[in-house]
This record gives C-alpha cells, structure tokens and sequence, in this order.
C-alpha cells in the first residue's frame, strides 16, 4: 500500500478539503511542530510557541531582577486562582472556582477527602433529602466512596487512601454500574469524564444528577476531557473537579493541576491538606489555621511558579481568537465568552479527526486486524482513538520509526490522541495509512 | 552617618580584606546580581546564571522536539531521585534516601502521617524499647504528636491535619520542651532545624537521640538549614526530614521541595498519598497499589518537570568546586565529597558574615536601638539575623528602597539572611550600615 491508490488519493483530497474548511487551522503555528504526525497530546501536549520567551523573562526579568518583590509585582502570588480563571470557561465554569497548583493525584486526595466530609456534616445536619425524608435525625454514616473502577490507577490509589483516612469502604465500580450502587451508603463518586484507556467519554451530567439523587457528593477527574471538549462543570452541577494541564492544555511535562470548588461549597470545602496558602492572613504566620474563603481555599503550599507561568503562558492560545479569525496578539486576555465559545469549536473539529481516522482505518485496515475499543457515537467518544490489536507494543514502536507518535497502553492497546488545536485532516490520513501499512508489514 | 567616619573606614577595610580572604568569593559570579545587597536568600535565592540556558534547552529541544520521548531519553522520569541525591550530600545523606517533588507542605503531611503509622507499627508489635520494657504485648497506642510551637505555620496546619487524619492529639511545645513533654504516648515529633523567625539554629543530634529514646520518630524541617549549614541526617539518624529548595538552594520561586526517608525505614513507609508514580510498575496500570522500594516511595503524581530541572541547574553550583578553586564546568556532577566539603566551606562563611553583621550593627546602630533575637552562640545561630524593632515594617521598606534587601516579618522582626554563595562582607558592612542611617532618620 505504499504505492498512491485511488483509494488513498481520495482520502487525500478530502482531507486537504476538510483542513481548507477547518476554522482553527490557523491555530497550528502557535505550536512548535515538526514533519512527524503528532497524535500523543493526550499524553503531553505540544510546545506552544509563546512558552519559551515568557518564561524567558520571567526568569531574567521576575526571579533575576526583581527577586522576591515579584510576589507581589508580578502577580506570582495571585497566579493559582488567576490562571485558574482562565481554565474556567474551559471547563464551563465561572471565575473564582478554580485554583492551580499540585500534582492531579494529590487534588484527587483533597477533593475525595472534602467530599466525604460534606457528606458528613450533612449526616450531622439530617440535611440530605433521603435522610430528611427518612425523618431527619439519627441518620447513619455514609460510610461507602465508589470509585470508577476503570479509572487511571492513580485515582483509585488516592481515593483508597482517603477511604482509609476517613474510614470508609472504597468501591470500585465501572461508571455504569453507578447509578445501581448509589444509595444510602454513598458518600462521594469519584469519577473520569473520559477513560484514558478506551477514549469512551461518560455521561457527566446523567450521572450527576444520579449521585445527587442519591444525596451523594460527584467529583469529576478531567484529565481527558479539559480542552477537548465542553465540560459544563457549573450547568451540571458537578461538586468537586480535578485535572491535568498538560494533555490538551499544552501546560508543558508534569505541569500544574487545578481543583474546582463549586462556588456553593466552598465554605464547607474542609481541606485534608490545609497549607499556609490557602489562610486567610499567610503573612500574619497565626498559629491557628483560618481558611480563606473562595478558590484560594484549595491552595496548600507555595506556588511552583516557573511551571505555573510556563501554563499561563500556554493557555494564551485559548484567548484572542474569535469565529476562526485571530483577534488579537494572544497576549492579553480575552473574554471568557471568547473561550467557551472555541471549546465548542474545538469539539467539534475534534469529532470531525476522529470521525474521519475511524473512515480511513476502515478504508485502509483488513477488517479484523485491529479491534476500536472506542466508541463511535459521538456523545460517548472524547477526543482519541483505541485500537487493540495483539502486537500493539511492536506495532507503536515502528509508527514512531516512520514519524507517527501515539502511545502505547499495556497489554495491548495502540491509542492516538487528537489536538484539535494542531492536529490536521492531512495529519489524520497519513496516521491511517502508515498504521495500515505498518500492519501489514507486521501481519 | 553618611559621611565616612574612622569606625567605617576601618570596617570596610576589614570587609575587603575578608572578602580577599573567602574561598567561597569566586561563585558570586555563577548568580545573577545587581548593585543591591541581597539578604533575602532565605526567602528566595538569586537566580544562577546556569538556569536560563539550561531551561531553554528543556523546552525547545527536551519539551518542543523530543516531546513524549523525553520521559525515557532526557532522563525527566527519573529526575526526582536523581536530583534528591545532588541534595543529598549537602544535608548529610547517602544517596537513595531523598526525592524530590511536590510542596513542603505536602511533605511534611507524608512525613507525619508515616511517622505515626510505624510509631503504630511498633506498638502493634510491641517492638519499642520501652514498649517491650513494660513487658511486650498489649502495649497501647501512642496518641500523641509533638510540634514545634514555633514553627513555620504551614507545618503546625498540616500536622494538625495529619493528627486529625490519624486519630491522634496534636501537642505544641517549644523545642527546648521537647524532651520534658516526651512519652509513652508520643507517636513521633516535628520540629525545624532553624527558626524561620529567629534563626536560631536548634539541636538537632540530641533532640534526635531524645525522640528515639522515647520510641517515637522525629521529622526534622530543614526549609531554613540546607545549603546553609551541615545537616548530618545520616550520622545523627533522623527519621524523617523535608524541605524547600527555594532558599539556599536557589531553585527558584516555589521550587519543588524533598522527602527524606531513613533507608532501613524505607520499606515500612506507608505513604497517605500514593500516586501512580510511587508504583513498583507505574507503567502496568494495576488496579492495587504496590509501592516501589527505595525514595521513589515518597512520590506521589507526574513530576513537574520545568521547575524540577531548573531546580537542577541551580543545584550545580555546589559542584565542580573543590578547596576554594572551581574544578571543572560546574555542569559535569562532581562527587558527593566535594558538595559534602562544601558545605563545611559554606558554613565557616556563614558564621563569620553573621558575625561581622552583628559586630557592625553594634558599632554602628546606638544600644538599644534594635534587639537581636537570633542566639549570638555559634551552634545557636543559622545563616540569618533578626532584629527586632518597633517600627521595622517602616524601616524594612527604607532599607529595601535603599538597596538593602531583607523583609519583615509580623509584626515588629527585620529579618536578614546570609546566603554564603554570593553574600560579601562588603555586602554585609553596607546593610549595616545603611540599616544604623536608616534607624537615625526614622528614630
């Protein structure tokens, strides 16, 4: 199949169609690429081109020159909820819920703690609408946290964790079989919006309104799904929410997470890991811990700021783009409405990759040689593509040789990852067709 | 004052024959310096001129071409041992025993919580030298955590926290208390090894040796002590320790911080938060967690890679240097002997600058003016100075605007730290005498 055929001339053309129509083509050259199909940003994100001379003066310039002034000067002090603010019409949520900062597992270990301690103080209070309707005081203990229980392990881990610290049973359950298990004894769901295995996105607002139903507490893990496609955090209610920055928020290797807090709860969020941070007077060094209202709460020690810039400074391509038209210089950022409203863009390009790598693998691929773990309804696809086959650790050793990154997931599953942001039609046939030759190749 | 006078002529006399004579002056030139004098080092230390290349090449050939691959090929998974045992000689420690990721604060809650949990251990089977003097099983459980009253408030908030979380009394006392307030019921103790307010330097063998013979376990802080001043972890059989690499370590603002962990306590580290990355296979994806053996244990999420390798570039002033002559690059790792000698170095300058500080001061700055709270003997004092006065919040913001940069703290200390690396004692009688004109325009 090395050879053009009629077949992949037509592909060709249609993908050299569907990137003249793509309104965020224009997206790609602020992002550093280079001749190789780039399908692992699902994995780490490429390198947004206004990273390295922002960090640049930050270093020279907020650390060499202005030293320890640029807490306050600079704005390092205020970055985790500032760069958090930006995140938010990501995600669907409004300012001042979100903050930055930690590792995705450890805000996984705060927000399951606090949620199964709201649960609590709503035992204490009778205040649930089951145990008010079971007749108010008195109530039980939740005393059970169900876990997705094909979640990335690190979920699971931490979740266990704070299972054991709050003393409570952890369940794993697959995201289906949770509106079966809640119940009574549910005290929080820790959940992912999309499995990082098969791609398959899960009915976020379906199952949140069940856990609500159940008087429950939902935190979501976004790692997957953040700059993919719509979250809707605050139109569904969700309670608690994590994510990674550096898969398709570009945030740079091993960047700095992000907590959301509905804004309701934020009073009652009683951190496991209450840093001097998130007091509400840091520098009067009190010996008692005050929490600070709002997102600040969700701080625990001092912000990592070089990394915390570095992501400022990526999250830059989400802003100044209006209607596939560049607004401005990227630089100062533009509205919220403006971001929101390119997510939906990017959802939409996204479906239309995948859509459109699914076609040429069946175009390309023997029937039967690989198997789609993900789904092809578009309401429960996120934004990659999983397909297993026997010799998958092989086979992704070889797409790399001819310049076709995705990655590989033990036992055997080849996933590709798609960022709207600068991944082409064009990127997505020659994928297709490598795999396929490789295939074959390998067959 | 501002005219010179016999007593400053000859001080900074004195000054430049001292700065002649330091062995040390010669890596003043491997940091990024203005004509300020820098006395903030303890709150964030000067940038290295080595971090700005080195991060540049992370992000466009690292990050922006190697991409995914650089996990494996740049060496960024294994990058929190390896950088954990550049700190390792510089705090008296073998290698495999330090990692390095995560806040201070979020170390200290690891720390604790695992103290507490072999402290359990110990009891359930009655292994404890005075548990087993009491005549072995049944032994109850200790309920008690020690922490220092004055410490930096973020470690109280967390081991709060960690006491809470593990059903523990949380019991503040001074660390000249400690040995009185020892028991059968203190599970373990955390202290810091200098004031963050006061520099004073505290005991750090014998509150050690005092914690073990009570069967508890002692985690030290050493956010105001490493790279200022030998630590001796190994020799003195600290248990547990952390820190921040932001100060006298100069790896930049928020830096990641470290774990320590005794080797032989390593296997018996029972992590509250165990992230995928402290899985013997992180990369299997099991649903169970296994910990890994050895450092990596302490680890919780993906490492944050920008902030970890710029902290690693910093870390290379403290090699290629031995005796007073730089040996090599400064970018080739040197033994662990030279950065263990250099401390010794760094340490001898540190004392003799807050000597000259103090000697200054009180020849400069009319009795009374000012009261020196940091402990005027050598094995009291840290690498800082602290002057309490009762308009200080003014008078720090005088001395800043004037060049002379220290900070204060609430509500009435100028504090003043001496990082030996690129502190002068022409720097040193400057402040002083800046800080004695300052006082008499204010007094």
């Amino acid at each position: 199949m090395s050879e053009p055929t009629a077949l992949s001339a037509e592909l060709t053309s249609q993908a050299r169609e569907l990137d003249k129509a793509d309104e965020l083509a224009c997206l790609r050259t602020r992002f550093v690429l280079d001749d190789a199909v780039y399908l692992d940003g699902n994995s780490l994100g490429a390198l947004p081109v206004a990273v390295p001379g922002r960090l640049a003066d930050v270093l020279y310039r907020e650390w060499g020159e202005l030293r320890i002034r640029s807490w306050d000067e600079s704005g390092w002090w205020t970055a985790p909820e500032r760069i958090g603010d930006r995140i938010a019409p990501l995600v669907g949520a409004a300012p001042g819920q979100i903050v930055v900062g930690d590792s995705t597992s450890v805000n996984v270990f705060k927000a399951v703690v606090a949620a199964v301690r709201m649960a609590d103080e709503d035992a204490a209070a009778g205040t649930s609408e089951r145990e008010a309707g079971a007749g108010g005081g008195g109530v039980g203990r939740r005393d059970e946290i169900l876990v997705d229980a094909t979640t990335f392990p690190t979920d699971g881990y931490l979740a266990e964790s704070a299972a054991r610290m709050t003393g409570r049973t952890l369940r794993p359950v697959t995201p289906a079989e949770v509106p079966a298990a809640l119940g009574d004894r549910t005290a929080a769901v820790l959940l992912n919006h999309v499995d990082y295995r098969t791609g398959r996105l899960h009915d976020l607002p379906g199952l949140t309104a069940a856990i609500h139903e159940a008087g429950a507490y939902a935190v979501w893990d976004l790692c997957h799904s953040a700059g993919a496609l719509p979250v809707g955090l605050d139109a569904h209610g969700v309670d608690l929410a994590v994510g990674c920055t550096y898969k398709y928020l570009n945030g740079g290797p091993g960047s700095p997470a992000y907590l959301y807090v509905r804004r309701d709860l934020q009073p009652r969020f009683d951190s496991p890991l209450p840093g001097w941070t998130s007091h509400t007077a840091p520098f009067a060094m009190r010996p008692a811990y005050e929490p600070a209202p709002g997102a600040v709460r969700g701080r625990v020690g001092t912000p990592d700021i070089l990394s915390m810039l570095a992501l400022e400074a990526a999250l830059d391509v989400w802003y100044g783009w209006v209607d596939g038209k560049e607004s401005g210089d990227g630089k100062s950022p533009g509205p919220a409405q403006e971001a929101g409203a390119m997510i939906e863009s990017v959802r939409a390009k996204s479906l239309a990759l995948t859509d459109f790598f699914l076609r040429c693998v069946s175009a390309y691929v023997p029937e039967g040689r690989v198997e789609c773990l993900t789904p092809t309804a578009h309401a429960e696809r996120g934004s990659q593509v999983a397909l297993r086959c026997d010799d998958a650790g092989d086979i992704m050793k070889r797409l790399i040789a001819q310049g076709v990154i995705g990655d590989f997931r033990h036992p055997d599953v080849l996933r590709f990852g798609f960022t709207p942001l600068y991944v082409s039609f064009t990127d997505v046939e020659r994928a297709a067709r490598v795999l396929a030759e490789t295939l074959e190749g390998a067959g």
